[in-house]
């Protein structure tokens, strides 16, 4: 397993008239989650689209525990919770500034060679980078 | 169960630059065909925000299997699942032009009363809604 | 000129806690019309792009008169007001059901080649299409 | 005058298929600029709307001169251009890593109550924070 933390702090876009984030904006919150991570990891996402891998979402997985509100600075944490292959499975915990649970979630993507449009196997790169941790 | 069709254009703002819709957008579109279902059985979501209830998400689950595309007319067909309670299921099957199904996913809402901020009790226009289908 | 009217429903996405529509979210709208002009008259945008044009906008300019709400059916009625060149010229104005004026707008957008990505010349398409309106 | 620089990492989601930030998206941008100001000067906005203070766009306006791009750290320069009254006047200037020019931006806020919903005067804290500027 490998989990890092990032900080987002939520925008008044992306809240909605109950006063919440909109649910929807979570997946954009797990996005960040996980780009962060890859740069920090020394590879950043952009890097393996330049390379010709893309990583579409098969499945996306959210429980929402209490609201994220307006100018809250929460913290994502995410977990890569298998050795990535074909696909890569993350899981997500996001908590506010009171280090209260707001909610949990899973992704899985999975590397596709923008060529072809098929699934690939992951990149040699990713593979080194996680091998370590599981 | 009651099912209901709701046919919506897919946005440029909505696309992502690989070409498909971003995956958090079909949070929304299951929103669209949740208030049109509701719209078209006689008793608009927002009427019921003007009586008080809110209905904030508590799970969101997609599972995507082809692409959405710009300027696609997909149809998104909503399943009330089970007899509303104080929570209401969704399942939720995107399709294309072409009737490719390009997703599925579920969703739990629950209803809460706007001043307590509180779950209750499912109010009694829905209740009598869906009776008949359950 | 040449003026078209469409309806789009406002989602709760598209709210914020202030209870309005989030002012950036007018740009969608504007998209959202212009596209279906175009459809309308014919020629989906989707089938310019499909062609190897581009239309990425050069200016946005937005007055906001009142607040459009959730649910709120409005009409954006957008027109062409200069026949088209290389750059084609836009202007909208947005209303609500009780034909209360929210908001007007002004955009331009330029036509460009996506294999050179430099502008080029109005489509012969839209030449054609616009020419009797001005 | 006063002047305040933001970074801003691109998100995927807020790419379209251009491969482009959609250009929408730059008003969210101009948000964070706005709202990080005010932060490092002392005074969140959200303390303000707690306050009953609430700040409606009364006009946008943007110059999109190169485009922004997926994981650009873009810069967000935000002025205030005049000593604020009942309204608050913002110019932008957004720049990518290179220092490339992005695009210019003028945005109009106005200061309303939200108890009657009506523009009042600048709270004493906001022309207390900016009186030495002008």
């Amino acid at each position: 397993m490998y989990t890092h933390q990032t900080k987002i702090r939520v925008r008044y876009a992306e809240t909605d008239q109950m006063g919440y984030v909109y649910h929807g904006n979570f997946a954009t919150y797990y996005e960040v989650a996980r780009v962060e991570m890859l740069r920090e990891m020394g590879l950043p996402y952009k890097k393996l689209e330049d390379r010709g891998v893309r990583m579409p979402v098969l499945s996306l997985q959210c429980d929402f525990i209490a609201p994220a509100r307006y100018d809250d600075l929460i913290t994502v944490k995410v977990t890569v919770t298998q050795k990535p292959s074909v696909k890569m499975f993350f899981s997500f915990e996001v908590f506010n500034e009171n280090n209260v649970l707001l909610n949990t979630g899973k992704m899985i993507l999975v590397f596709v060679d923008a060529a072809t449009g098929k699934p690939c196997r992951c990149p040699i790169e990713i593979t080194e980078l996680f091998e370590q941790y599981f």
